[in-house]
C-alpha cells in the first residue's frame, strides 16, 4: 500500500522516485527531504567516494501549498558529476569484469546493451532513490510516533559499546564520518578505514537498525511476515550479505529457556523482560523495539590490480587499480538501511490501519461518520 | 509467476495448497510428493514432536493421466492427530501467552477470535504446505538440472566438517535424525539434543542451503534481487531469525581484496575462483552454487515452568511445563528450507525464461514457429 | 488485501478455494456458504446443464468454534458427476476444437498436456470457486451494510421492466429459473430459452449488478480505479464479452449537460439527482448505488453439427451435436457476477479502512487504544 | 513483468513515468517518444482543450548510446501551461463540486488536502503519462510484429463505415482532428462537435482498438485473462464507461450457432472464419486480431451554468459556465487507448515468452546455450 518505484543509473541523466500510497496532509518540502539525502551524499569525507554530487532533490508531483494531496509524490535528482570525463574513463574498461561487482551478471542478463558506465543501474547511486523514498515514509511514520535509526555497530574487528541508550544512539549517530554513536569506537573505526584505504583496500562492517514505537500487530502470519519483508528490503541493498533479527545467529547457541522473552505486565500493558526476538513474535511486531542487523561486505572496487576476464575477447586480463572509490560504504549505508526500514514498516502499517486511518481524514463527508 | 498459496492450522481439519504457474507435462503423483512430505513428517524420531500425522497428500487438481496440465495444482492434507484429546488440552491454557510463541501478537492482531489451538496458523504445521508446494517446484527444477539441498550445519556448539563435497552432502543428508551429512557430527548433535531434551529444554542451530545448476541471470537488479527474495522466503519460516549468503557475516571481517571472487575462464565459460558471494553478483545469480545459511532458534515450547501473562484476566501467571514438543526443529526445518528455495528460484526462472520456455511446449500450433 | 485463489477442473477430483485476508469474528458455516452455492448449482432447471453436482462445500481451514479466526479460509468441493462415463466421452473428441471454446488456445498455450476433459480449467465449473469465495466476502460486506445483487435484465430480445425498486429486485431475483425479478419478462425469457433449446441452440443476455451501501471513497484515482477492477473481475468470468457502468454505452449518445449527475444536499449529505455514472466519479465510489451490466454470450456448446479442426491430425472435421449442455448460462452467471463484485469491493474496502478496522477488533491489547 | 508507474497532476510541476521491465537493445530517443506524445497533445484543434502544453518528453534513465540497457526507463515531462494565471482561477472555485468530475470523491478520500487545481491527479493530464509509457511498449511490440491502432468509430449519432481494411484504418486514423479513418464520417463528426461546442456542451463517442499480430497463447485462463486485463486497462482511462470485445453486447442477441467462430485450416495454421469473439478464446489470444471498443462519455466540463454543492459551506450553489475545456475527448483518447493496449499486451507477452526471449539476448555467456 506504500510503494517506492525508482529509476536511474550511475551516469544517467537523473534519478527519479515515485512514492505511491502517500496519505494527504503530510508537510513536505525539498528541504525536508534534502536533510535525509545529505546523510548519504558522497564526497563529504575521506572514507567515502570522491564523486561529486549535490543530490539536490526536487518534488515535482503530489504536493499543493506545501502539503501532500494523496496523489503519488514524484521526486527527481539530476546527476551532476562530470559525465564528460567519467563516461569515457569507464568506456575504456567496459569489457573487463570488475571482481565483486554486478557486471558479469548484467552481461549475462542484458547482453551487450547492459550499461557499463560506473556500474550503471547496479551502482550504489541507486540508493539515493531509496533514501528519498524513505524520507517521505519517515515523515508519515513520525506522525505515528515511530522512529527508525541505524548506526555502524562493527567495522572490521572494532565493535561499539553495548550500553548506549536509544536516545544516545539516535542523537549521536551522525556525529562522525563513520556514523557510530560510540565516539571512541568511531575514532578507531575511522583510523582503521584510513589505514585500509592506504593499502588500496576496503572495509566491511555491521549496521544495526532499531525501530521504536512500532505498534504490535504489523505483519502477516505466514509468508508475508514483517520480519521477512524487512529481511528482503535490507538484503536488496547492494553489499548486504546477511540479515539477523534480535539475537539472530546468537540464538542458535541458546536453549529455549534462554531465548524465550518472558512477558509481564507494566501499567496494564504486556511487555517483555528481554528482546531476544528483536520485536517479532510469529513474524508480527510485538510492540517492543524492532532490532535488526545487516552484514555489509567491503566495497568491491579496490585500488589494487586484480585478475579478471575481458568479456568481449573472452580472455583473461588484469584490471588495474581504481583510485576513485569508497574505502567503506558502512557509513553511507546507514541512511539507506533506515530508509528501507521506514518504507517497509509504513507499508504494513497502512495495511493494518487502512489508508483513511493513517491519513487521519476527518471531514463532514466521511462516510463512516 | 510460480506462486504457492496455502491455508490450514495446527488443529484445523486440513491443510490445502494451490500452486499457480505450474507448466504442463510434469510427471506428478501423490507418491512423488509424499516422498518430500515424509522428510518433514513429525513423530519419527526422539528429537522431534510426538504429534501423530500421516501427512498423506492428495492431488485434487491440475493433473490428467499423471501429468500436469498447466492448470494450478491443488493439494490437500487432512490432519489426523487426535483432535478430541488435544483441542481440549489447548482450550485449558488458551488465555496464557506461551513465551517465544505467536500467541500474544495473534491476540493483538485478531483479538479474541484468534485460533488458540496448538498455535493455530502460527504452528509449524503450516510448513507442511511449504514442503508440498516445494515438491512441485522441485520436479520442475529437476528438469532444468537444478538441485537444492539443505542440511544441519551447526547444532548449538557442534559444527559439521567443512570438506564434504556437494554429492556427499546431497547423498547423506537424510541418513540420520538430525539431517547432518557429517556422520560424526550428527552423532554428537543427536546426543546433545537428547541431553537438552532431558533438561526439558530445546536446541537451536544453523542450516545451510545449496542450490546447484542455477543458470546465471536470475534476479532483478534492485529491489527484487534473487538473494533478497530468498532472504524473505527463508526468513518467513517460523523460528528463523537470520539469513546469510556466501561468507555472510564473515565478510564483514574481510577486506575487499579478500572478499572479491576472482573470475577466470574454464572451457570458454566464466567461472569464479572462490564463492564468497554465495553465487550472487548484484543480487543476480552468477552460475555458481547458491549458498545460504539460516539461524534457527531453539523451539519455544519447553518442558519447564515459565512466567507469563493471562490475557483474559490481564494478570501474571505461570505456564506449566509442556511435554508434547519438538526438542529441536533443526532437523525438520531442512526440507522446509529446501522447499522455499525451490519455490523462489522457480519463480525467477519463469520470469527469466518465460512460461512457454520452461514448459518447453513444442507443437505444430506454436505461434512462434 | 482480500484475495481468492482457486483451482480445479471440470473433471478433476475437487475444487479448492483459499480466501486470504478474512477478518476474524465472522460467523461462517458450511450451510451459510452452501446457500450461495446452491444458487449456481447445475442440474436444477430445464434451461441449465444436466450435469449432476451436489456442490457440497466443506470449510477445512480458518474457523474455530464457528467463527473466522483471521487465518485464511480454505474450502473444498469434491466433484461427484460420473467421471467413469464422462471422461471417456470427452476422450473420444479430445482432438477436435469446440468452436467458441477455449480448447484451441489451451492447445497453443499448454500443448498436448492441456486437459481436454469437459473444457478442463476453462469449464464454467471453475465459477463454483468464485461463488464460494464470494460467499465469504459477502458475509463480511453484510456486516458493513453492503448488499450486492445481480439479475437477468435482458435475454435475447426480451427486456425486463425498468421500474422495479432495489428491494423488489433483491427479493424476487431468485424466484424463477432465469433469475429475472420481473415475473412477466421471466416467463417470456424462459419460454424463449426452451424454444432455442429445442432448436439445439443457445441464448445470450445481459446481467445487471447493483451494489448498495458502498461507502464513498473506494478505489484508486488512476490505474486501479474501483470501476476498472470491477471491469476486470467481471470480464474474467467465462462468456462475458462486455462491461458497462451506469448509463454505459448510452452515454456516448448524450451531451455533457445530459450525462452529468447533479449533486445536491440531503440531510446534510451530498447526493446526486441521477446516477448515470453508475456510482463512480473519477473511478472512486461516490456513495450512490454501483450499477454495472455485463454482456453474456450464448453458450458455445450447441446440439448442432459444426465444422471444426482436428488438432492432432491437423485436418478439418465435423464436431457432432452435443446434447449435454447449458441452453443458457444467463441464469447461473448471476451468482458468479455477485461473487466477483463482492470480492472486488471488499478488497478495496480493506485497503481504505484497514484490516483492523474492517475486523473491528476492540480489545484491551489494542495498541491504538 | 512490464509495468508503468506514473505521477503528476494537472498543475503540478511535472509528470514522471517509470517503465519497469524494458528489455535491452530497443532503440529509443526523445524524438521517437515525442511522436506518440504529439498525437495526444492538447491545443491543436478547435475541438480540444485550449490548454498550452508542449508535452516535451525527456528520457532521463534506462538508455546508453541510444539503446535501452535493461534498466527501467525514466521519462519526465514538465508542465508549461501558465500556472500563474490558472492556479488562481481554480482556487476561486475550489470548494465547488464540478458535476461529472472527481472532486467530490477526492474530497471524501483525501479530505481538505486534495488537490483542487484543474482536477489535480484526476485530470486527463495524467493520460500523457500513459501515452509516454505506451510509446516505450509499442517500440518493443513492433520488434515482435505487433501493431496496435485505435480510431473514433462513433461520435454521438454518427458512425464510420464498416468496410475499411486494417491498413486503411491504420494509415488514415491521424488524418483529421477527430481521428476517424473514414473521411466522410470524420467531416460530419467534426461539424457535429463544433455545433455542440457552440451550445456550450460536449460530445461522447465510441473508440475501437485493434491489435494485429498478437501471438496465440497470451493470457491466463481464469482470473487474469488477457481480455480481463485489457478491460481493466481501458476502463481505467478517465471518461471510459464501457468496454466490449469482438461483437460485445451484440452477442447477447445472437444464438450460439451464430456467435461461434468456426475454425479452419489455412496454410497449415488454424484460423477462424469470423472474429465475433474479438480474438480471445477462454480469455487467451487466439492469433486473430484483438478487437475492443470503449464507450467515452461526453466531457464533464461544460460552458453552461450547473447546480452544484459548495463543499466547504455545505450548501447548494451554482457553478458558472467554464469556457476553457475540451468539446470532446474522443479524438485525444485514441492514443491513450492504444497506449494502454500496448502496455497490457506487452506485459502478457513477457510472461509468456520470458524476459530473455523478448529481449532476444544472444551472447556467448548465455547459460542456455
Amino acid at each position: 500500500m506504500f510503494r517506492v518505484t525508482a529509476c536511474g543509473e550511475s551516469y544517467g541523466k537523473a534519478l527519479m522516485i515515485i512514492c505511491d500510497g502517500v496519505p494527504p496532509g503530510i508537510e513536505l518540502s525539498n528541504e525536508s527531504i534534502q536533510e535525509e539525502m545529505d546523510k548519504r551524499r558522497p564526497g563529504t569525507s575521506p572514507i567515502d567516494s570522491p564523486r561529486l554530487e549535490t543530490d539536490k532533490v526536487d518534488i515535482v508531483a503530489g504536493i499543493r501549498d506545501g502539503f501532500t494531496t494523496g496523489a503519488p509524490v514524484g521526486l527527481i535528482i539530476y546527476n551532476v558529476d562530470r559525465q564528460d570525463i567519467h563516461v569515457e574513463q569507464y568506456r575504456q574498461v567496459k569489457d573487463l569484469v570488475r571482481p565483486g561487482h554486478a557486471e558479469y551478471t548484467f552481461f549475462v542478463k542484458y547482453g551487450k546493451f547492459a550499461d557499463w558506465c560506473g556500474a550503471g543501474r547496479a551502482s550504489g547511486r541507486e540508493s539515493a532513490c531509496r533514501v528519498a523514498g524513505g524520507a517521505v515514509a519517515r515523515k508519515i511514520l513520525e506522525k505515528e510516533g515511530i522512529q527508525v535509526i541505524a548506526y555502524t555497530k562493527e567495522l572490521m574487528d572494532i565493535k561499539m559499546r553495548d550500553d548506549l541508550s536509544f536516545e544516545e544512539k539516535q542523537g549521536k549517530r551522525h556525529n562522525n564520518d563513520i556514523r557510530c554513536p560510540d565516539e571512541d569506537a568511531a575514532e578507531k573505526m575511522f583510523a582503521r578505514c584510513l589505514e585500509i584505504k592506504e593499502e588500496g583496500d576496503t572495509a566491511g562492517g555491521i549496521i544495526e537498525i532499531i525501530a521504536r514505537g512500532v505498534p504490535a500487530g504489523l505483519g502477516e502470519p505466514v509468508f508475508d511476515k514483517l520480519e521477512a519483508d524487512l529481511a528482503k528490503a535490507l538484503m536488496s541493498i547492494g553489499a548486504v550479505k546477511g540479515v539477523e533479527i534480535g539475537a539472530g545467529f546468537g540464538l542458535t547457541k541458546m536453549k529455549g529457556s534462554q531465548s524465550n522473552d518472558i512477558p509481564y505486565l507494566e501499567d496494564g500493558k504486556v511487555r517483555f523482560k528481554t528482546n531476544r526476538c528483536g520485536g517479532f513474535l510469529g513474524g508480527i511486531s510485538n510492540g517492543e523495539d524492532l532490532v535488526l542487523r545487516i552484514a555489509v561486505k567491503p566495497t568491491a572496487t579496490i585500488s589494487i590490480d586484480q585478475q579478471t576476464v575481458n568479456m568481449k575477447e573472452m580472455k583473461e586480463a588484469t584490471l588495474g587499480a581504481i583510485t576513485r572509490r569508497d574505502p567503506t560504504i558502512c557509513a553511507r549505508i546507514n541512511p539507506v538501511a533506515e530508509a528501507m526500514t521506514c518504507i517497509t514498516i509504513l507499508d504494513h502499517l497502512m495495511m493494518f490501519r487502512g489508508y483513511k486511518n493513517v491519513a487521519k481524514i476527518d471531514n463532514p463527508w466521511d462516510a463512516d461518520k
